[in-house]
């Protein structure tokens, strides 16, 4: 990729700030893990696998700082951090796994000084970075070969480098399925717009063929025979399958059923929730009315008027033609083909 | 209703210009044709049943200034004035049927002077408007009886007052139905925001209670049974029930048929074209790119992004419950059930 998603450079994190994207390539500086929070629950990184990752260089910032020797003290001042970086998105399952690796890594090296856990901590970060551009470009492998030649590809929000370690994941199938793909069609994805302003820039900076729609144009160009696949990414997957992502999926899937276009998600193992059996039970974020309402600090609307804004909804497994993960593709998911996979 | 949409004053029509709305209450005055095209080109005026009333003026305005006394010269310039507004907006039936009207009244009265012929022109015109709102009146009066009590109704871009004369399809049937109902949601209906901007600020107006979202979050509240009926208006209506209407009403349209939500379509006979056998023979109108990239001038994606921006999409009458009109109501509309009633 020709931009760094975020990266480790002397002392902080940095962070390609996504909300001044396409006009402004600027990386944002977070030396603590309040600046990580922040930064996360404002949408400066997003995507699960990229928050994931954020988040586990949230934990090492929160304790690095802590002048304590005292391995009883340090494991404490460690799960107040976790516990405070948890809370930044309720929905994404892969922040929550990244900081139970990062927690694991530091349980498993008990018995060294703080000060070796505080650096193994930092290489267990740059491990679950490096790790997901690696599954990335497996997911993208594994992907690549269910997309047919001259095929127009829809996508919504975006799972591309930016929501990720570096690659993407239904863009990262995109990537490299490039020269089977005649078109990729955009949804803007409203409220964030993150298709029309991360999506479209990514596209076209990799030279992939790029028409950008409205989110309420996508079932026309189905009706028209201009959709031969659509490929999402995900935030959490439950045991059977059921997948939440980004609001306007689910209406995507309804949609791509009715037309026989096939379903696809994109998404590591990082993703799934086994503790959770179907997709009622993902708890999803409800966010500022504003976004709704204003575009840009413009005021779209009457300001008073009430608004609801799920940042995600749920997809049934039933809708879903298969889930593409770097241990291969499980076609048409159910709690036994996912349990299949996941324990290969 | 608290505002008109438009409304003759001395010797001008005056639209409320609705490109300012929510922010802004102005009326724009039209003294020619050509204003009036204009007007109806830039969404001054918009919604199938205001852009015809609209083109009744505009072609009373483009021959009042006619110094001509023979009635062949007048009628060349009358032919050629009907013609330049037709070309104003493609998709809109409701525009060509009041041209056809104002010129039929015109023939009718080939033996009267130039001056007597263009003051009938004129009346023409008024009447057009004012059966329009007694035509809304009897929608709403009939598609009253379909909602339940306590519904919660959907409906997308803006089929009001606003879209009409005066009184509203769509939200006619809303306003006529107010007592049984809970909540309006309002899909805000990118790419120009008419859902938004417009038809929250009419039910705020009339004491409706709105709830606004985002087009892709309808599907969303259909799986979680909040909503209980979709109304939306037409731009056009094949002979077999096939409904042209802004893009988003398909994607709406198959959702409510998989989570089995009432689909009706409200409109007047005006907006049905029997020369028409099916939706496919109904032209698209593909509007510029801006619209999509940019809100109120300010870009979202990447400027050079290639986009498809079709105003109208077809909903096939196989998943439309009942088309409400003047008349009376069709149940599951085909070209038999349309024939009656139209016919009545």
């Amino acid at each position: 990729m020709k931009y760094d998603t975020m990266r480790w450079r002397k002392d902080a994190l940095e962070l390609l700030d996504q909300r001044l994207l396409p006009r402004e390539t600027r990386y944002v500086k977070c030396f603590t893990e309040r600046e990580v929070s922040k930064a996360i629950k404002n949408m400066t990184v997003r995507g699960a696998p990229a928050i994931g990752i954020a988040g586990a260089y949230g934990a090492y910032l929160g304790i690095r700082g802590i002048r304590t020797k005292n391995n009883i003290e340090f494991d404490r001042k460690l799960d107040n951090v976790i516990k405070y970086l948890a809370g930044a998105r309720p929905t994404a399952r892969n922040l929550f796994w990244a900081l139970e690796r990062i927690k694991r890594v530091a349980e498993k090296n008990k018995g060294k000084t703080v000060d070796k856990i505080k650096s193994i901590m930092l290489d267990e970060a740059h491990a679950i970075l490096r790790e997901d551009i690696n599954i990335c470009r497996e997911i993208g492998r594994h992907g690549a070969a269910l997309i047919k030649k001259n095929s127009n590809v829809l996508t919504h929000c975006n799972a591309g480098a930016l929501a990720t370690g570096g690659y993407g994941t239904a863009l990262g199938v995109i990537f490299s399925a490039k020269k089977k793909i005649k078109m990729v069609y955009a949804d803007e994805t409203r409220p964030v717009l993150q298709g029309a302003r991360l999506t479209v820039w990514e596209l076209i900076k990799n030279n992939v063929p790029a028409t950008l729609i409205c989110d309420n144009m996508a079932a026309s160009l189905m009706a028209k025979d201009k959709i031969d696949a659509i490929i999402v990414g995900a935030d959490r997957i439950a045991a059977n399958g059921d997948t939440a992502n980004k609001i306007g999926t689910y209406s995507l899937a309804v949609n791509a059923k009715y037309h026989k276009v096939p379903f696809y998600v994109a998404a590591p193992f990082s993703t799934f929730d086994l503790a959770i059996k179907n997709g009622r039970e993902i708890p999803i974020e409800e966010r500022s009315p504003e976004e709704v309402k204003s575009v840009g600090g413009q005021m779209l609307t009457v300001a008073s008027v009430n608004v609801v804004n799920p940042a995600f909804d749920v997809t049934p497994a039933k809708l879903i033609t298969a889930i593409i993960t770097e241990r291969g593709v499980i076609r048409r998911p159910n709690t036994a083909s996912v349990r299949r996979i996941l324990s290969m």
